[in-house]
């Protein structure tokens, strides 16, 4: 086995990425997604995502697991947070993932305004700053980390001083940052951070997870456009009796916790 | 390892349940989302849902995998299968996963008709045939083949003889049925067709997957409510170029490659 094994190519691609062994043996288990041991593994992955992200329940932050990719991830935020009357989301793009999250605003039929950079430039704080000002109906502002695509890091901070002077609600899709570049979830105003299994936390693919404020996860009850990606109610489950509403990825999830203990082992030692 | 292995208790729930070693140990491996390999792998897991379905291209038929649970996967279905205009779904419920589809054409807001039964009962094929008579506006009938809630089997074939007399799309949720109990998809005049991963197959849990009829997977076209639940941008991507749109749970197919092999040679012996 061990032969083979080595065999395979070095993955430097954004993710799905080459995991430690220890990572994907922590998959040779098959646990119930109602027994107290992978509940248990839920919690403690929920609050090592808080920890991460330097904020606690204290603060008023919790995490949420959901199935499927980042996509799914960031779809569940915006088709969650958005309220069905009255929603309108600025979407600050300078790369694909940017793009995407446009294109979801447009299947959900969420009035949307768009500030389109090229991918290598930086969004203005001017642009953001007056288009804010001339569109009071807007509510949420959203926009990328790192852009995969060019790998430029958008200043999350600086956008979210300008988002906050407004009072807006802010979402931020850091998918190929979390868990590599140090993001204080508060001291960036984050009202919504989403984030996935298998970026830099270097778990497996399968799940993705949003870091919340806990207001703002109270504002997205009823808004949810489906019931598989309804971010409210997945979160409700979880806090209810510490399980997913619907037959959780149990595999990816072990192997998520031994990547998250992982982390936290190499950053001790940095 | 062995030790700490032998010590979990054996599942017997409906899924997730105990997978063999084999089925694991094939997780031990990273391959890249656009990998050659791992391609050519969801390329081979399509064509032998096909086989299990007893159908095949050349008749039809296609195999498209999607992200998430069971629930993902009938989602995906349903919001992709009825049209947003003029698309009006018959339920036929007799036990908990019926009644979640129900929610689930309620969140779509998708014109429904329901016919509820006891879980131990089951369906009347003369109240369809009536229902269906009476509501000429129907275009879709969907029923669960075997509910995981009683375990009781409706009469999939008989109620798709009645759906069909009246010209209407046929779906049905086989997620604790298919792989266990043959099921000639043709035969039994099924459109869709939804089964998951970690089921009859014995899978690790992490996608589900639809067998469809092309013709009603061409009319899905537009229909779709959400981005990553679209079921014809999900068929359309891996027909393209052979990947999914979005990150693919790439252990989990692998392990699923490997589930399917041990499926047929079981089927063999037997």
């Amino acid at each position: 086995m061990e032969t083979t094994l080595t065999k395979d190519k070095l993955l430097f691609t954004p993710g799905p990425l080459t995991t430690s062994m220890t990572v994907k043996q922590a998959m040779l288990r098959d646990l119930g997604s109602r027994d107290i041991e992978f509940i248990n593994t839920v919690k403690q992955v929920r609050n090592a995502l808080l920890v991460m992200g330097e904020v606690s329940q204290a603060q008023g932050y919790e995490a949420v697991l959901m199935q499927g990719s980042g996509t799914f991830g960031v779809e569940s935020v915006i088709s969650s947070a958005l309220p069905k009357v009255g929603g309108h989301l600025l979407v600050i793009i300078n790369g694909a993932y940017g793009d995407r999250i446009a294109k979801m605003a447009d299947v959900h039929g969420i009035t949307k305004t768009v500030l389109k950079y090229a991918e290598d430039e930086y969004p203005s704080l001017e642009d953001i700053d007056s288009t804010l000002e001339q569109n009071p109906s807007i509510t949420h502002a959203v926009v990328v980390h790192c852009e995969t695509t060019s790998g430029i890091f958008n200043p999350i901070k600086a956008i979210g001083e300008v988002v906050k002077k407004h009072g807006k609600t802010y979402i931020v899709d850091a998918m190929s940052s979390f868990g590599a570049v140090p993001t204080n979830i508060a001291d960036n105003q984050i009202d919504f951070l989403v984030s996935s299994s298998n970026k830099c936390i270097e778990g497996v693919p399968g799940f993705s997870f949003s870091i919340i404020q806990k207001d703002a996860l109270n504002a997205c009850k009823g808004n949810a456009r489906s019931l598989s990606l309804d971010l409210y109610a997945q979160w409700e489950g979880l806090e209810q009796n510490g399980q997913f509403r619907f037959t959780p990825p149990t595999h990816t999830i072990l192997a998520f916790w031994q990547a998250v203990q992982e982390h936290t082992d190499r950053k001790s030692v940095v």
